[in-house]
C-alpha cells in the first residue's frame, strides 16, 4: 500500500495527527487495510497528505504504542494481525439499574433517623474553612492508615470519658462507616470464623458477614440479652453484640450476663467478642450504660463505634478499638490497606470534639430526642390496653408489642393506609418463624413532637 | 443492710446521685456489700443522707439498668450475684504500637509520588465552601450506596471522553479509595475465585486478595504484558491486569493481546478481567492508550480507577465500573453496603469535573511531570553504557535496568548512603526467585527539576 487517502479536517479541533490515527485504525479493525499489509512510509504518507512528516510519525507512534502496526526495522510499518482474533460486536447487556420509586408518606418512624436539622452547619462550615485556610499540603497527602494520631487521640479521650472505654490511641482504627471497619476485622481475622448474632439483630452487620460467606449462628435472647448459656453450646468462636442498647429490642445487658460473656470468651483462645455500642450516647434516665470493653480484662473485646448517629449519616466516619493482640496482628498484617478517609473530615472531626462542639451538640440532641421520646409515649398512652411498650427511656426508637391477636402485616399495613410507615420486628429477625407476638418499632428521631402527636392519633384510629 | 455511709462532696460537680450509685456500684464490685444483701430503702437512705428521695431513686435506678442490684416487688432491693464470677483485674497486654521512625532521605525517588504544591487548594476550597453555604439537611442525610448519581453521571461522561471506557452511571460505583472497593468486589464476588495477576505487579492489590483468602497465580510477562498462552494453563478465573501502562513496568499491552485476553474471559462463564486502570492520565508522548473495557463486548471486564494519583491521595476517592450482570447481582446481594464517601467530598469532586477545574489541573500536572520526566532521562544520559532506561513516556516512575553486574541491594545501599531513596524491582515481583536483573524504580512526581538533576549527578557519581 502506497497510498491512504484521508479526509483531513484542518478546520477540525482534532489534531492532524490524531485524524490520521483514527483513520488508519479503524481501517485496520474493519479489516480494509488487511493484516501484515504494509503501510506507507511516513515520508510518502506526508507529502500525499500534505502535512508534515512529524505529523505522520506521531500518528505513526501512537498506533505502534496501540498495536495496531508493527515496526520492521530498515523495513518499514505494517498492519498487525487482529481483525481474525475476535468480533468487537457489542453485545453487552442493558444495565438495568434498580432505581425503586420510593413511596411517599406523610410520617415515617424509622428507626435510624436523625435528626439533620439540629446539624450544626456553622460550626462545620467554619471548621472546615479553617482548616482549608493555610495551603498545607500535608493536608491532601496520603495518611496513616489507621486514621490521624490527632484524632485518635481524640476520640480515645472522649470514650474513656464517655463510654468507659479503656485504651491507647494506637489501639484505634478510623473507617469510614461501620461496614467498611467490618470488613477490615474480616481481612485480619480471616474466614475461618463461626460468628454468633443475637436474634433479633442489627440486620446490616449480620447481612454483611453473610456476604464474606461466614458461617452465623443465631442465638436466642432473654430480658438480659444474649443467652450466654445457648452460646456456649454453639460452636460459634465470635460473639456480636450490642450489650448497651440491645439492637432492636433495647435491652441492656446487665453486668452478670456481661461477665458470663467475657468468661466464655476467655475459655478459648481466639474467641472474641463484638461489641457495636451504635448509639449509646442517646440515653434518656440516669447515666448512659458504660462500655463492655471497659470490664474486659483479658483482651477479648473488639469495640466499634460511630459518628453516623451521633453527627450525621452522611458523613461517614466511625472507629474500631482492637484489644492489643489483635492491633498487633493488624500491624503485621493488614496495616498496608489504607484508610478510608480523607483527612480533611478526619481533622474537622477531631476539632468538633476537642473544641467542645461535640458535647454541646450531643447535650442538644439528646434533650430534643428525649422530648419526642416522652411525647410519644404519652400520646400512645390511650393504646396501653391493647399493646405494651418497651425499649424505651434510649435510643431513638421504641417497641410495641400488640395483645389483641392483630399480626405485624396487619399493623404495617393498616398504617400505611393512613400514609404512616412503621417498621416490624420481623425485619430484625434471623429465624422468621421465631415470630410470637406482633410488635411494631416506632423511630422518632426524624420527627417533631407535632408530627408525632398527629401521626400517632391517626395510629391510635387505625389501630383499635 | 440498713445504712451506708457515704461521704457525699455537695461543692463536686458530679451529682449527689452519680456518687450514690458510684460507692454503691464499687462496694458491690469489690464484695464489701455481699450479694443478696438488702439495700436500704429509698426513703431511708436518703433521710440518712440528707438528701431528696428521688436523687436516692436515680441512684438505684442506674444500679438497676446495669444490673449491680435487683429490685423484687414488695420487697426491696438487693445486691445482685457478680462478685464470684470474674476477675476484673486488669492482665491486658501493653499495646506496642510500631511507629517506625521515618528513615530521612534528601531526596526521595517514591513512584506513588504525587505533586501536591500543584494541588488546587483555592479552588478546593471555594467549591467546598460553596456547597457548605446553604443548610441543606440533604448534604449529611444518608446518601445512595453506589454514590450520588450526578457525580456517578460526571464520572462517566469523563471515562468516556478521557479513556474510552463505556458505561452508563447506573454501572459506577464511588468508594473510598481503590483498596476499599476491591473489597467490596469480593464481597460481590465471593471467595471461591482464583486470581491471575500479573508478575511483577502492583503488590497492594496482590496482599489485599491474599488477606481476603483468594487463591493467587502470578502469570509471567513478555513484552507484550500478561501471557495470556500461560494464564490459559492455570485455573484462574479471573485476571487483575494494569493493561495501559503496567505497574510497575511501564508495558502498554497491544491490541492484539488485550483481544487474546478478551477471548480468554470469553471462554468460560463467571471468568472475568480486573483493569485497574490506575494512573493512564499521564502520558506524554501522542494520546492516551485506551481503556481495555472499551473493547470489551461481552461485559467481562471490571473497570477501577482512582483520583488518587490525578488529584490527591488524602482525598480517597475511587470508582469502579462493573459489567451489567455483576451490577445486577451488586443491586440483589451487596448493595445494602453504606456508601463510604461523604457526600460533600463528592459534590466537591463533581463539579471539580463539571466546571473545567479537573481538565485542567490533568493539563498542568501533565506538563509538570513530562518536564520533570525529560529532566530525568536527560541527566541519566551519561550512564547509558550501564543501564537501559524503559517505561518512559508515561506516568511517574521509569525502569533502569542495570547491564554492569551490580545487585539490586547493592544500587539501593549505594544510593542510600548518599540520602537518596531509591526503589528494588523485587517489591513489586510475587515469585522473588524470577530476579534476573538489577532494575531500579525511580518516580519523580514528587522532586522538582532541580531536585532531580542534583540527586542524579550523585546517583551517577555512586552508581559508576
Amino acid at each position: 500500500m502506497n497510498e491512504l487517502t484521508i479526509n483531513l479536517r484542518t478546520e477540525s479541533k482534532t489534531p492532524l495527527y490524531e485524524q490520521i490515527y483514527a483513520y488508519i485504525k479503524e481501517d485496520i479493525r474493519n479489516g480494509r487495510i488487511p493484516c501484515k499489509e504494509k503501510l506507507p512510509s511516513t515520508r510518502a504518507l506526508a507529502k500525499h497528505l500534505e502535512v508534515s512528516r512529524s505529523t505522520v510519525e506521531l500518528a505513526y507512534e501512537q498506533l505502534l504504542s496501540e498495536g495496531y502496526i508493527e515496526a520492521e526495522p530498515y523495513k518499514g510499518y505494517y498492519a498487525a494481525q487482529i481483525e481474525d482474533l475476535y468480533h468487537l460486536q457489542k453485545t453487552k447487556a442493558q444495565v438495568q439499574t434498580v432505581e425503586q420509586p420510593r413511596e411517599k408518606y406523610r410520617y415515617d418512624f424509622t428507626p435510624n433517623g436523625v435528626d439533620l436539622k439540629s446539624f450544626p452547619y456553622n460550626v462545620w462550615r467554619k471548621l472546615s474553612k479553617e482548616i482549608l485556610v493555610d495551603d498545607k499540603t500535608e493536608l491532601f497527602r496520603s495518611g496513616d492508615s489507621k486514621g490521624e494520631y490527632g484524632f485518635r487521640r481524640a476520640i480515645c479521650s472522649y470514650l474513656y470519658q464517655a463510654r468507659g472505654v479503656e485504651c491507647d490511641p494506637g489501639q484505634i482504627i478510623i473507617g469510614a462507616g461501620s461496614d467498611y471497619l467490618l470488613m477490615l476485622l474480616c481481612a485480619l481475622l480471616g474466614t475461618h470464623h463461626r460468628i454468633a448474632f443475637e436474634d433479633p439483630t442489627y440486620m446490616q452487620a449480620y447481612r454483611l458477614f453473610s456476604c464474606l460467606s461466614y458461617e452465623l449462628i443465631p442465638v436466642g435472647m432473654d430480658k438480659n440479652g444474649m443467652k450466654v448459656s445457648e452460646l456456649a453450646q454453639t460452636d460459634a468462636d465470635i460473639a456480636y453484640v450490642t450489650p448497651s442498647h440491645q439492637y432492636p429490642t433495647g435491652i441492656v445487658m446487665p453486668i452478670r450476663r456481661r461477665l458470663e460473656l467475657l468468661r466464655w470468651a476467655d475459655e478459648c483462645d481466639g474467641r472474641y467478642i463484638i461489641e457495636d455500642d451504635y448509639d449509646s450516647e442517646f440515653r434518656y434516665k440516669g447515666k448512659p450504660i458504660p462500655s463492655l470493653q471497659g470490664y474486659d480484662a483479658h483482651d477479648k473485646v473488639i469495640y466499634l463505634g460511630t459518628f453516623s448517629k451521633s453527627i450525621a449519616p452522611a458523613i461517614r466516619l466511625s472507629y474500631m478499638v482492637l484489644p492489643a493482640p489483635l492491633m498487633e496482628q493488624y500491624e503485621q498484617k493488614t496495616r498496608f490497606i489504607s484508610s478510608t478517609v480523607s483527612k480533611v473530615d478526619q481533622m474537622i472531626v477531631q476539632r468538633f470534639i476537642e473544641e467542645g462542639y461535640f458535647e454541646r451538640h450531643l447535650n442538644k440532641t439528646r434533650a430534643l430526642y428525649r422530648s419526642r421520646h416522652d411525647v410519644l409515649i404519652e400520646e400512645l398512652k390511650p393504646l396501653s390496653s391493647v399493646l405494651k411498650i418497651s425499649g424505651e427511656h434510649a435510643g431513638v426508637h421504641l417497641l410495641l408489642t400488640f395483645r389483641n391477636g392483630s399480626t405485624e402485616a396487619e399493623l404495617i399495613e393498616q398504617a400505611g393506609r393512613e400514609g404512616i410507615r412503621v417498621y416490624g420486628m420481623s425485619d430484625y429477625r434471623i429465624r422468621k418463624d421465631r415470630e410470637k407476638e406482633a410488635t411494631i418499632l416506632l423511630g422518632y428521631a426524624n420527627l417533631t413532637e407535632n408530627q408525632i402527636k398527629n401521626a400517632v392519633r391517626i395510629l391510635r384510629d387505625c389501630w383499635i
